[in-house]
């Protein structure tokens, strides 16, 4: 674990909670640890920064244990997240393309999530704070350094971003099993769209595939369940960029 | 690690090379291993079977450790790959699909790719002996058990295997950053095909794009490096799909 992805020590938590809140993925918090009060400073104030806490057994510091941590570790992302409404009063030239994850919890599938997002020329990938994975050292190694070609945008709730964007002339579309049309059928071309990926367990949630304009299914050609989560945004992401290229061709 | 995916011992292990050659991806031996009779002849069996032998630091048997392993231990397929000469006389009723790997090391990125071309209802995969992730409990579970669903061919010379499905009527289509066209350009419909995907660091080597009638690339749309591999190998395996799906709904 590279250094420069954590903060370890009572004091130095409470003090990155209070001067650099968007940095922090998590605070981790050895069940061991005295409950003195700066403990409980740090519950407190990782709560009013929305930011998540875990007690966890004494094992998970093993990896941190030549270094005075006090039981307590702060993990930082490697990047600034961008802020959403910053976003999205930047004047794009073109149309505007987001992917938006909805629970997928593997880091190397959020790595190469991004990664291919960046290459088909996205302008942003936008992630819930809670029940998905964040980007940290190792989503930073499998996106191959992506993280740092894209804007990646941490978000509280995605219902209310999702009814934001639509507000603003976003159109949403989902990805699940059971959609309607192929994902080859909607023409990306002519659009602002966000693209909603289910996580690997639970797919898209009820709520937000209420909210979508498109439900996108990938034909399945042999009786085999689904395809792992970044190779099916692979193949809708790079569907939306071979339009796009024979559609330039074509008005040439 | 599952006890049904090694097995342990000097006289199990050499018992398993008389007998069951092809299941063992290969053989781990400690360097503390005392060298006597019998390592000589694991080692001596498993360069006859062109089974990969490996002198190990002694750290990578921690994890056998409540095992009586004599410094030896088989790693076994949880799968019987098939036989090349096996796939080739088995007549398809429509155009043949297969993906090859060309050092593909990641084990993530095997299970993904064997589980998107399960989806895609390929034919088969073949992966090479050498230098390629072989099929292991962990590409098993990143494959959510695609493993069962499409026949797995390993082989131990990509080159003579390209060469003999030219012979029988496959084109031969390689992935490359440097390729002329763009995937999306190839007409997937009316051929048999095998897809050349190549390994993270190296790509195809230049032995086998040599020999490919067709060397595709992705196109970037921001200047960053390249997809990972079995997101590539989603974007062009699903165009495959594409276009098939597309043209029998044109041909009703």
């Amino acid at each position: 674990m590279d250094a420069k992805n954590y903060i370890y020590g009572r004091n130095s938590v409470i003090e990155a909670l209070l001067t650099n809140t968007r940095k922090i993925n998590k605070v981790l918090i050895s069940k061991n640890a005295s409950n003195d009060v700066k403990i409980n400073e740090i519950i407190k104030l990782s709560k009013e920064k929305n930011i998540i806490f875990q007690f966890v057994p004494k094992e998970k510091f093993k990896e941190f244990s030549n270094i005075p941590h006090q039981g307590v570790i702060a993990m930082i992302s490697p990047i600034e997240y961008m802020d959403f409404y910053e976003f999205l009063e930047q004047k794009n030239k073109s149309f505007s393309r987001i992917i938006i994850l909805d629970g997928v919890e593997d880091p190397h599938n959020l790595g190469a999530i991004i990664r291919t997002a960046a290459c088909a020329g996205y302008n942003a990938v936008i992630i819930p704070s809670r029940r998905n994975a964040q980007v940290s050292a190792i989503v930073e190694k499998t996106s191959a350094g992506a993280i740092n070609h894209i804007p990646i945008i941490q978000v509280n709730s995605l219902s209310n971003v999702i009814d934001k964007l639509k507000d603003n002339d976003y159109w949403i579309i989902a990805a699940d099993a059971h959609g309607k049309d192929n994902y080859f059928d909607v023409n990306y071309t002519d659009m602002n769209f966000a693209l909603i990926m289910g996580g690997e367990e639970t797919g898209v949630s009820k709520n937000n595939l209420k909210k979508s304009d498109f439900i996108v299914k990938i034909p399945m050609l042999r009786d085999f369940n689904s395809l792992n989560v970044s190779n099916a945004a692979a193949a809708i992401i790079y569907e939306s960029v071979r339009q796009t290229v024979q559609t330039q061709k074509h008005s040439v």
